[in-house]
């Protein structure tokens, strides 16, 4: 056992398997719309949880929580919340946008069989405090790797998965009956879609429009381009 | 044009492309040794950020910035900052995890050719703050989702990601010249490898060890266990 924990796999991903890889990254998609109403199977639930699990976590920490939320009133209930967040936030949008952001499909709860809400534990002894001292938003960082992982498991397996930022988070906690020490992290619509998108839903809706990556990267100080970066696009 | 962006794709993943997906989560690594001193080519380096700037955003907002650190004498001031947050973090440690602590390798900041210092425009105007009214915070977590991009294409790669939480931000900030404005998300070192350890670092040097699943996941409300999680464990 010792052996195999300290054993180095140098076994490299085939050109296959690297494809692979970035498909998943490069098709993953916000998913708003075109929901089935099939339930996910439990087995197939789990499979997901389970990459999520494998996520970095600082200090071995793994302060991920996830309620699986499958009660139908339940699920009411946050899209009753969502409506209240949204009508805020439509009322905050800026005057010139607020035609469209009125346009805009923006979650698909009440068509998911499923949600998962994902909470931190930022005060878990586990880890021991390690990295924490610093830099204590690795805690909710390492939860957001956590998601990330579900989300391109997800698509893999041609699942949806859609981050519902406009609720009350206090509001959900509640509901849901969660801890107040617990930070809500993200709420997720997930289920069997139709297909995926070409594009993001926003890009499509002409909401905003992709950067440019060399714009966004620079050499040693930030005030410094990375002119290769600029040369490759 | 029109027909393209709204076009769906249909085409599922083969269960080989499943297979490596899954192989990349479950064998990607946070890396602190085994470094190799061969630099990136620029090609591979743009290849990762790319990857990272497919990731998920607020309101299409790719709040995401990448400084990569080449430059010797930073990386070597890095490092001086990391000695001295460790030394208050090993100081602020559990007395009774003190000397397991000192044994610790957390870094590899000396050994790695180049850093990227990823950081996060909250205030930026893309994205008009869709998504961001009731869940500000929602901006920083899109860079952790292009982080965890990095980190599995990176993989996939053959090249070690380490993330490096023991730093003073403030400092590391104002040493590559970054606006205060920005918010420091991660330090990561970031090079090829001579391989990668079948089990976490902390979890093979028993500073900690991995949770079960199944105690981590409820149903509907944060009381309820799902029992299928507990079944299958």
């Amino acid at each position: 056992m010792v052996e195999s924990s300290v054993m180095k796999s140098k076994s490299a991903f085939t050109q296959d398997e690297r494809n692979a890889v970035y498909r998943a990254i490069r098709e993953r998609r916000d998913v708003r719309s075109g929901y089935l109403s099939r339930p996910l199977e439990d087995d197939i639930l789990l499979k997901l949880l389970s990459a999520a699990h494998m996520a970095p976590s600082v200090g071995l920490m793994q302060p991920w929580r996830f309620v699986v939320v499958r009660d139908a009133g339940l699920r009411a209930a946050v899209h009753d919340n969502f409506l209240c967040a949204n009508r805020k936030a439509e009322a905050a949008c800026p005057a010139d946008r607020r035609a469209a952001y009125g346009q805009l499909r923006l979650e698909g709860l009440l068509d998911t069989p499923q949600h998962l809400c994902v909470v931190c534990d930022s005060i878990s002894e586990r880890g021991h405090g390690l990295g924490r001292n610093s830099m204590p938003r690795t805690a909710s960082h390492s939860v957001v790797c956590a998601i990330q992982n579900l989300w391109l498991a997800a698509r893999a397996e041609g699942i949806g998965v859609g981050w519902v930022s406009i609720l009350d988070p206090s509001a959900i906690k509640a509901l849901l009956k969660i801890p107040s020490h617990l930070e809500l992290v993200a709420y997720l619509c997930l289920g069997y879609v139709e297909g995926f998108s070409a594009l993001p839903d926003l890009e499509r809706d002409e909401w905003e429009q992709r950067e440019e990556l060399a714009s966004l990267v620079r050499v040693n100080y930030f005030d410094q381009p990375y002119p290769v970066a600029e040369a490759g696009q």
